[in-house]
């Protein structure tokens, strides 16, 4: 088929020109001054992005390898850890506290819903010989198109001294993540989301009350190891050969990011969830999460049960060079997931919804072609500036 | 200053112009039939590669994180582990092993010399009870220039229980290395060094008595554990999202090792090794390694103590935009490393060497312009073909 492909996952996402070209460039020696500026850069960048003041380390490794720094660094053996899951990157991070040996209660929202915070207050309230260490909860859980509002959940953990660690390797970026006001201690993220670089770079933010319960952890840990990689930080350097040219499409996409304004960006974001999702409905589907509960990064529809989403998903690609994620699990062909993250414009996620159309329309739907473009366009023009001159 | 670096260290290795093309090609959906094809297609090269018939999992990590992998999933919290270490990368691979709970007990062999397999068969004769699970050793160790003769030591275990592990990330494609014929159970390599990628892969390969072993061993894993990985290669996927761009970096690496033919490959690092020691012997300068011992990776030359290594790598990045590597613990200030290791060219070596000779001069040191510089010629003329026609 001619032209690119439309790549619409929850990550990896596209990725622009100039980051790519930034990735072209010779390898340096990542012992040298070079990239001890380089260094500098993208971790400042990186603080700035988690609305940090606190410690940020970047790794190399997928968003997984993050969440494993963080329970391999800040959680015990024996350890009781509350983990709040809403899908399936909520259960892996409740399976890595297990696999570190935590002794895991697991708080499992039905697939679709967003976490109560006051589920979340009651069982912090009955704990009152404070046994619970850590709290886990994912952001944006990539899986079923939720974001859990942290905030609340950090406000209902009160002065409970369980440190609250925080899965948003799909959702920083996306959506407002004020780790410091919010008082979350321990962050993950990763480069393939909101940053629009390929994957490969994990980012740890962890603030010093964390740092300092990590000096009393002595979970098995080399790689991962935050001292060692706080060490090396102040030289100017990372404990083992950094990822270079990630590191060359991240500065690059820093010096976007904040060119566009991080802002901007979410608010971009929320306007990306707004268009497809009213579009989507125009259609006569059903979204699979609701309201607040609604997330940023990826939107997921709920197929005709008569036609299953694996159809609709392998129509898309075959008819459109359009790559959209299926369902995970349970959802295995129940939905389809519109990924709108990074380096997506408004238009693709037009020509989205038209090319839905016309396969749910070959597929047999009963559905009106144009009518969710033009809800969409209608939202776009409600949101564009007037034409001036 | 005009003009790209010389970058010889032992790893970020130069990248082919073509590799960083392959590089810059669009994300796909890791998740789809193009990355299936594309991950079969490395792990079979990397199968070749380490000459085994075996398991390849490939990570997004540097080196270390797949030497890692080969504790967390090969030996169990309490196991009796001798270490083999022969400079920095030998006692990190005995730390990682101390941090997953091993009972390291370690061989350390003076820096700049191999490991005598005489010793090795001698511990291992003594341990009747089979009480060692495990030995690990560096097969080329970075910090030092040496090679071990990693084909002696597993002939030294004889048909001891304990699992043969080894650190051959920079020795890899750059030494012979026939991990089935050998009897190696685990190795563990990266991209940064003869693959002439970019650092942020790990490539760990285990052959299926490890793999029965990794069945019993409990240490705390998810990110890296081998079963999963497994299970997640036969769909064509790995277990968490792959550094996309890199792995095309390798798909066009692996295609051009193949080209040249990996013993040519192999000849041509023996070839830089016998180049440079040749030239620097010229030059009045020892060596750090002798004999076998030497690396064809990378080569420690032992600075004169009037003047110190530090100065001449200062010197030769200032004045010439050479990057070398120098000396780490130790050997600071007492060696400088020469890498020639990946997409090097025997040109580069020759400019090297008459740059050294420049410097040392300028130093105020009694060398002969142009000496090291005919040795090598001389070299590269006997291993040249007669020019016909």
């Amino acid at each position: 088929m001619i032209g690119e492909q439309y790549l619409l996952l929850p990550g990896p996402t596209p990725l622009p020109e100039q980051i790519i070209r930034a990735m072209s460039r010779s390898m340096i020696n990542h012992r040298g001054p070079a990239f001890h500026e380089l260094l500098f850069e993208v971790t400042a960048g990186i603080r700035s992005i988690y609305k940090t003041q606190g410690n940020v380390l970047i790794y190399p490794s997928s968003g997984t390898g993050v969440m494993e720094a963080a329970v391999a660094n800040f959680i015990n053996p024996g350890d009781r850890v509350l983990a709040i899951s809403t899908g399936v990157f909520g259960d892996r991070f409740a399976s890595i506290a297990a696999a570190f040996g935590g002794q895991v209660e697991k708080i499992s929202v039905p697939w679709g819903q967003a976490a109560d915070p006051q589920v979340v207050r009651e069982r912090i309230r009955q704990d009152t010989d404070k046994n619970i260490k850590a709290v886990l909860v994912s952001h944006n859980e990539t899986s079923t198109g939720v974001v859990n509002n942290i905030a609340s959940i950090a406000e209902a953990l009160g002065d409970h001294p369980a440190l609250l660690i925080v899965d948003t390797v799909s959702g920083l970026a996306a959506h407002p993540f004020n780790m410091d006001e919010w008082r979350v201690d321990v962050a993950a993220s990763g480069s393939q989301k909101a940053f629009m670089i390929p994957p490969g770079l994990g980012f740890l933010a962890f603030n010093d009350r964390a740092l300092k319960i990590h000096k009393q952890i002595n979970n098995s840990r080399f790689y991962w190891d935050v001292s060692t990689g706080l060490d090396y930080l102040q030289k100017g350097q990372t404990p083992t050969t950094p990822a270079i040219s990630l590191f060359y499409g991240l500065q690059e996409a820093l010096r976007m990011m904040a060119e566009e304004g991080l802002d901007n960006i979410i608010k971009r974001h929320a306007f990306y969830r707004d268009l497809i999702r009213s579009g989507v409905e125009a259609l006569g589907l059903e979204l699979l999460a609701q309201g607040e509960a609604a997330s940023c990064s990826v939107t997921s529809v709920i197929a005709p049960p008569q036609i299953g989403a694996n159809k609709i998903c392998t129509a898309m690609l075959q008819q459109f060079n359009i790559v959209l994620a299926g369902g995970q699990q349970s959802l295995q062909d129940v939905i389809f997931r519109i990924g709108h993250l990074g380096y997506v414009r408004e238009l693709d996620l037009l020509a989205i919804l038209a090319a839905l159309e016309i396969i749910l329309y070959k597929l047999g739907c009963p559905v009106e072609l144009g009518a969710g473009v033009e809800v969409a366009q209608q939202r776009i023009l409600q949101n564009h500036d007037q034409i001036t001159g």
